[in-house]
């Protein structure tokens, strides 16, 4: 029992390591490789992921969990010893579940279909796109083959991101949400502010964003011995380590906040890396994230509830003139803080506003169901993506690039994915609901730009927990009750009604 | 054989995408990752050195060679073949020298001795890292005991980073070499012109020595889709794949020049390091510098008998004038030239000037013998040092921060490395001499920006060899003869007399 204790300590030790080293070769191959790296770089990634799965999978590693999850072991080892133990069954049992040859046949399969999304987007065409997904949705059904969970299809590949989620209770929340949404969208629509909406012609240089940047990711207390911020096309946040979060943003994308709101987003996966377990969980199974959709509610949380607040821009207005050499004197609080939150149905994901962005999240989750249900063909989907665009949203692309081409998600093989874009943000929602009915007094905080007591209310009643509980446990255990789409539609009124005086 | 052959060239391929991995994990530490990243990352480069070092010394590995080189199946391979299989035999027959037990416990030793050694500079105090260098000395003695070469013991940590060199040949290369520096020294000394030198007051900001450097590596052309260029404290050279090589400068040293002759430097090395051999020899053994003084003999090259030449300040003098804005319109070109190479001897070996830098790579090399031949002791060092350093440069270090701990190799273990920065600049002036020989014409190309011919003939004179040749084979065909200083002391004397005019 001593040597499988020390062997599965071990084991999680090493896989924490190759870990980090996964994620600086493709930290590096985002932000800084040169271009002709990319041949050798996917080499030695391929290496590290293929070593990490080999222990992942090796008999002895399970035998060694069986031997500690035997009933007459299991009960004599101490409570931490426990919970690692119980967690690391499921994660091996899961894992070992899909043949290697699957694995490596998925892995060669999406590694030629993101060539061809790339060369599809490029030509506007999805037909390049085409065979590359029916092959892909084909995977995606033999893998939830070996998932095997009751229910839809569906549900095998959603566990994955968000464990213990099913395709009934996702139906029944983005149900609720897309009605209220599109019902919401259209009384703003008809509000005479709706037509008045301006573009502001702000740009900020490039130093003024870094500045900009910087000044948030010191108000959030990310701590910058811990983490670093560079640039990539996409921004995203990775963990190299317990002491070394990288986030990115972009400064070249359209719009004067862009950079500003995804330096903000990545912090907020940052912040929730850096409260992961330590101590006797440091290196083990249970310092991780709860759930793929908890972690965007914390990065939604910062961005949304936080950063598109009036008590936020109360404080930060003022302090951005100054940052920006007062280059928009001109602009009213008023209008800035509408400008903020334009509500504009648009036709990119990425870009969308906070009030529509979820109805794009929605229409890519019912595709998904409905493909790996038989409902529909993967020929059909454009046809079928712009049917929805023009019934959600009211616009409709003018070709494949902006419409069903979009996302690289599908050329990943990411089926469920999705999802954890609405759910986090709905989480988001109720997590805020939460901490101000519990502390009111956060607002004034927020209008003080002071976020130290926002930071150890989501580390007391999010982070801490890593996978100690499931994203699922944690929310209830901390608001009361699971997803509820209804306490972030609530959110949504009471803002946006008021803000476009409907 | 057919297994033997597969097995050998697929292991290769695995060290060399593991020997990517760990590069980019020492780049990353010395210039991006953050503070408190450093101790995670030790374990990460720890262990996949770790795996690497097990690769070559496996029992398997070698079985396979043996097939491959048994006299029957040796000659039935093809040429290529054959010469893997040799060099490989070579180089695995010499790790399995060393017990692994005796890595770990040098690189733990090391690993305490960088702590006590940037304490002791810290605390300007040799007494803090004595007992660290004593234990380093003594493993030094342990590891020329396992290698065993015939001579002098120091023939077996020389032989690490210039194979086939002894202490004989070095022993009389660099006596001719200090006796004539001195010599030189003492006669610029004398002149007129050594009491006039001036410390021009020139300084470039950050974003004029960026375009430098950019110009110099565009002038030089290193493909920058192959290439990129970062900074950190210590500039150095690093390769993460065949298409992969990172050059780092430093923009905040003293001296006007300081980034821009690093850049020159490192950007010598990233150019070989980009002309190894490839197609049949790619990711084998043969594909590396043959030695570390030839690959320095290529950034002393381009940093010395290019970049330091009159003919190369003909062009670039107006092009700096003009990249930095006219901000030393006053200064006479005879003046910047005379600037560009000022004689002054000197207590820090990075900052000595072109003349004085070998005496202190001489002054180690003797410390270093020494030491392993028990000569002298530990603790007499940094007496040793200053007698040294009075006799062949007549400075003395006011403490020992400027004197016996200012490089960091004897805490690495580094012992025969120092003498490759000598042999490198040698080289140097002998392929330079050989060029000059064969294309007077090159110096029109100097002083008209154009360095393509220059690097055709480094390509076709030293890169492509790879490790086809030793880099004594190497400079022998090339130059007609092996290392010989008085090469070097003649392309000095012609230079500095002429300059100092004497």
């Amino acid at each position: 029992m001593k040597e499988s204790l020390n062997f599965i300590y071990n084991e999680q030790k090493v896989l924490s390591t190759l870990s980090g080293v996964a994620a600086l070769l493709s930290w590096d191959q985002l932000t800084y490789m040169p271009l002709r790296g990319a041949t050798e770089r996917s080499e030695q990634s391929a290496y590290i992921s293929r070593i990490s799965h080999d222990k992942i999978i090796s008999d002895k590693f399970w035998n060694h969990v069986q031997i500690l999850i035997k009933p007459g072991n299991f009960k004599s080892l101490s409570d931490n010893d426990k919970t690692v133990v119980a967690r690391l069954e499921k994660d091996l049992e899961k894992a070992r579940k899909v043949p290697s040859n699957f694995v490596e046949k998925m892995a060669k399969t999406t590694s030629l279909a993101y060539q061809a999304w790339e060369d599809a987007r490029g030509k506007n065409d999805y037909k390049v796109f085409e065979p590359h997904l029916e092959k892909i949705v084909e995977l995606e059904k033999e893998y939830c083959g070996y998932i095997n969970l009751p229910g839809s299809r569906y549900n095998s590949v959603v566990d994955d991101y968000e464990e213990g989620m099913t395709v009934n209770t996702l139906r029944t929340e983005f149900e609720y949400l897309k009605i209220n949404l599109i019902k919401l969208i259209d009384k703003i629509k008809s509000s005479n502010l709706y037509e008045k909406q301006i573009n502001l012609d702000v740009k900020f240089n490039l130093p003024i964003q870094q500045r900009i940047s910087k000044l948030i990711l010191e108000k959030m207390n990310l701590p910058m011995d811990q983490a670093r911020i560079d640039v990539s096309t996409h921004p995203f946040t990775t963990s190299l380590g317990n002491d070394d979060i990288r986030i990115t943003t972009n400064y070249d994308r359209p719009g004067p906040l862009s950079s500003f709101y995804s330096t903000i987003h990545e912090a907020g996966h940052a912040l929730y890396e850096l409260g992961m377990p330590r101590d006797k969980y440091l290196n083990t199974v249970i310092s991780d994230s709860a759930s793929v959709g908890l972690n965007e509610s914390q990065s939604r949380f910062w961005e949304n509830m936080i950063a598109r607040s009036k008590h936020f821009w109360l404080y930060f207005y003022p302090v951005f003139k100054k940052l920006s050499s007062n280059s928009f004197t001109n602009i009213s609080f008023d209008d800035w803080y509408r400008f903020v939150n334009q509500v504009k149905p648009s036709l990119i994901r990425v870009d969308a506003d906070e009030l529509t962005y979820c109805l794009h999240v929605i229409l890519r989750f019912e595709i998904e169901v409905a493909l790996l249900q038989d409902e529909i063909m993967v020929s059909e989907l454009p046809m079928i993506w712009n049917e929805k665009m023009d019934e959600m949203l009211g616009v409709i692309p003018m070709g494949d690039k902006d419409g069903v081409l979009q996302d690289m998600h599908w050329s990943g093989g990411n089926f469920g994915y999705f999802p954890t874009y609405a759910i986090g943000t709905i989480y988001s929602a109720q997590l805020f609901n939460q901490l101000t009915c519990e502390k009111p007094e956060i607002y004034n905080d927020i209008e003080n730009g002071e976020f130290g007591n926002i930071l150890n209310w989501l580390r007391e009643n999010v982070h801490r927990y890593g996978r100690l509980l499931t994203a699922d446990e944690i929310i209830k255990k901390t608001c009361g009750e699971g997803l509820n789409s209804k306490v972030y539609i609530d959110y949504l009124k009471e803002k946006y009604l008021v803000l476009y005086c409907v």
